[in-house]
C-alpha cells in the first residue's frame, strides 16, 4: 500500500466534499444556475479578502493575475520597488521587466523579512515609484513580510500603491485588505482554498482602480476592467473554469463555517507546533524571525542532504514535502500547513521527520518533536 | 425530476470516467507521477494536432493562448489580416488591437465562409501582412472556414503565417497541422476534449517558432518559449491545472481508442443528421454552404422568437442549447454535437425541437426530423 500525505505548499490536500462537488455534471456558465453560484462566490471572496470591492476571478494559476497586476496598473517606463527575497519576489521583477517597467530591487537575504524602514527611505528619497511589490508569504523561504507596516508607509503616497502576492497567505493569516490599505492582493486556488490549481483571484482598492484607468500597457486575457464589468453581472469576460468555481463555492462555504478568526488561529497553531517541534529536534529554521504560518522551512542539518531527506520522507512514509529552490536546493525542506490540515497531520509530518532523520544517521531523540508539538497543540484547549 | 442534456458548444458533456479521474486525490506537479502523466499527454496531443512539434498547455480558457499567439508571434506595428465573420473572428481583431498590431479586417457575412481568393488577392497586393487569423469553426455562426485552401495560399509567403483558432474544431474535423501547413493552432478543453473549461492548448510550426524569435511584444504568463523549455522536461512554466491535466489524459485515451478517422466520421454524421433533420422540418440553416461539424446554427422561423425557443427547450425538455450572439440574438438556435455525443443524443435534440416548435405554434409534422436523422445515422451501417 502506498498512502500519500501531501505537505507541499501547493497543491494542498483537497477535501472529498470539494472533489465530489467538482465531479458533478457540468453546468453552463451562461445559465442562471452558474450566475447564482457565482454571485455567492463573489460575496464570499469579498469576505475572505476583507474588502468591499469586487474580487476578480481568472482561469489561470496565480502567476496570471500577477502578470495582470503589472499590465493593468502600470505604464511603460514606470519605476517600481520590488522586494526580492525569494523566488516569488524575483517573479515580480521578471514580470515588470517583461513589460518594460523599471525595477529597483530591494534585495533581502532569503529567509529574512524586509525591513520596512528600507522602503520608507526609498520612497522618501524618490516618491515617484509607482508601486511596491511584495509577498505576504514568500513560499520559497517560508518568510512573512510585514504587510501592515508596508501599507502604513505606502498609504502616505498618493501616487504609489502596494501590490501583495498573497497566494500562499490568504486564508492563513489576517490580511484585512480595506482596513490595512492593501491596494492589490492576488491569490490562487491551490493553497488555503483547498482546490486544484487553475483558478486565481485578485482584489483591487479604489486607489488601485484609479491606476488601472491610467495604465497604457497591453492586456487582453487579463483585462481587469473587462472582467469587472462582466462580474458585476455575475459573469466572466471569458469562459470560466466552471468546475473549479463549483469547488470554490464548497471550499469557501467550509471556510466561512470555520470563521476568519478560527482559520487564522488554526494555521498559527499548526505552524507554531511545526516550528517548535523542529527546533526541539535540534534543527534550525530558515526564517526564525518572521515565519509564515503557511509553511515551515527547515534547514537540513550538517551531513544531511535536504534533497535526499525530502525523497526519503516520501519513499518511507508517503510524506510529500517540498525541497529548496535555486541556491537553497538540497539545503532546506519545506513542510506546508496551508488549508485542509488538522493537528494530527502535523504530528504525522513531525513523526516522519524524526524517524527519517534517525534512519539517515542524524542524532535524534525519537518522540521529542512530537511531544513539543502535542504540548503546543493542546495550548488553550 | 429535472434531467438536463447539454447541447451547448462549450462546455460540452463530460464522461463520468473523466469526472471521476479528476476527483482522485491530487498529485503534485513536481512529482514523477505528474511528469509521467504529462509525457503521455504531450505525445497524445501531438497525435491529435497531427504534428511532430510540441503542443503547449496553459491553465486558462482558449482565449489565453489566442492572446499569447499575438504577443508571442508579432511585433508592435505589424500588419495582419483578420477574417471576421463572427464573434470569435472579432476577438482576433480585438487582441491584435490591444497589442498595437494593425488589423485589416476581412469582413465576411455571418453564416458564410471566407472566399480564399480574397485572402490570395490581399497577400498578392501586399505581402507584408505578417499573419492571417481565422477560425476553423466559428462557434458563433456554425461556419467552417476553408483552412486547407488558406494554408495553401499563406505557405507561398515566407513572412506570413496562418493562425487558426480550432477551439471548437479540433477533434471534430480533420486539421492535419503539419501536412496542411497550419502554423499556429489553438484549442480548449471544454469542446471535443470532453473536459471542463480551464485548460488550453497551442501548437506551433517551425515557421511560427521563427516568428517567436523576432517578436518584441511583452508577455509573461503566456510566454511560449518559456513554456516549451519546461515542457521538454515534462514540466510547465507555472503551476498547471493538475486535475484538468489528469482528466485530459483520460479523454485523450478515449479519443485514441476511437481513432482520428472514426472521430471525424462520427462528428460528420451527427452534424449531417442534425442539419438534414432541421431542413426536413422546414427550418433554414444559418450556414448551409460551409457548415461546421461542431455545431449547427438553425434560424428561428418567422414568428418564432429564438431566445424563447432556447428557453423552452430547457424548461420543457432539459435541452441546453445556445442562442445567437450580437445581432443574431433571438434569431438563431445553436445545437452542438462536439465531443461526447452519440447518435441518440441527436435524436433527443431533434425530437425536442419538433415538440417544442409544435407547442410554440409552428407547423411541424412530428417525427419528420427524427425520421430523416435516423436514415442518415444508419447510412453505411
Amino acid at each position: 500500500m502506498e498512502k500519500k500525505y501531501l505537505f507541499s505548499p501547493g497543491p494542498t490536500p483537497i477535501p472529498s466534499e470539494v472533489l465530489l462537488a467538482m465531479a458533478r455534471p457540468i453546468i453552463h456558465h451562461r445559465d442562471p444556475a452558474y450566475e447564482e453560484l457565482f454571485a455567492q462566490v463573489r460575496e464570499d471572496l469579498k469576505w475572505l479578502f476583507q474588502t468591499k470591492n469586487d474580487v476578480l476571478l481568472f482561469a489561470s494559476s496565480g502567476t496570471g493575475p500577477m502578470d495582470g497586476a503589472v499590465s493593468n496598473l502600470l505604464s511603460k517606463g514606470d519605476k517600481v520597488l520590488v522586494i526580492s527575497g525569494g523566488k516569488f519576489g524575483e517573479r515580480w521583477a521578471e514580470i515588470c521587466e517583461a513589460y518594460s517597467v523599471k525595477v529597483k530591487n530591494i534585495e533581502v537575504t532569503w529567509g529574512k523579512a524586509v525591513d520596512p524602514n528600507v522602503i520608507a527611505n526609498e520612497l522618501e528619497k524618490d516618491p515617484s515609484f509607482k508601486a511596491v511589490f511584495v509577498q505576504a508569504s514568500e513560499t520559497s523561504t517560508g518568510v512573512a513580510h510585514p504587510i501592515k507596516e508596508l501599507c502604513d508607509i505606502v498609504k502616505r503616497y498618493d501616487n504609489t500603491i502596494i501590490v501583495v502576492d498573497a497566494i500562499s497567505a490568504l486564508g492563513v493569516m489576517d490580511l484585512p485588505m480595506d482596513k490595512w490599505g492593501i491596494d492589490v492582493m492576488v491569490s490562487g486556488s491551490q493553497k488555503a482554498f483547498m482546490l486544484p490549481p487553475g483558478l486565481a483571484m485578485i482584489g483591487l482598492s479604489d486607489k488601485a482602480w484609479k491606476f488601472v484607468e491610467k495604465s497604457d500597457l497591453p492586456k487582453y486575457y487579463f483585462d481587469f476592467k473587462k472582467e469587472l464589468n462582466n462580474e458585476k453581472k455575475n459573469q466572466n469576460a471569458f469562459t470560466p473554469a466552471i468546475s473549479l468555481v463549483v469547488g470554490l463555492k464548497e471550499s469557501l462555504s467550509m471556510m466561512k463555517k470555520e470563521g476568519l478568526e478560527n482559520l487564522f488561529a488554526r494555521h498559527a497553531k499548526l505552524a507554531k507546533a511545526t516550528r517548535e517541534a523542529a527546533k526541539a529536534l535540534g534543527l534550525e529554521l530558515l526564517a526564525p524571525d518572521s515565519p509564515s504560518n503557511a509553511l515551515t522551512a527547515i534547514k537540513a542539518p550538517d551531513g544531511i542532504d535536504g534533497a535526499k531527506l525530502k525523497k526519503n520522507l516520501e519513499a518511507h512514509y508517503g510524506i510529500i514535502a517540498a525541497g529548496g529552490q535555486a541556491h537553497l536546493k538540497g539545503k532546506i525542506i519545506r513542510i506546508a500547513h496551508i488549508g485542509y490540515f488538522g493537528p494530527l497531520d502535523i504530528i504525522m509530518a513531525i513523526s516522519a521527520l524524526e524517524m527519517e532523520l534517525k534512519r539517515m544517521g542524524y542524532p535524534v531523540e525519537l518522540g521529542k518533536g512530537v511531544k513539543i508539538a502535542e504540548e503546543i497543540l493542546l495550548e488553550g484547549e
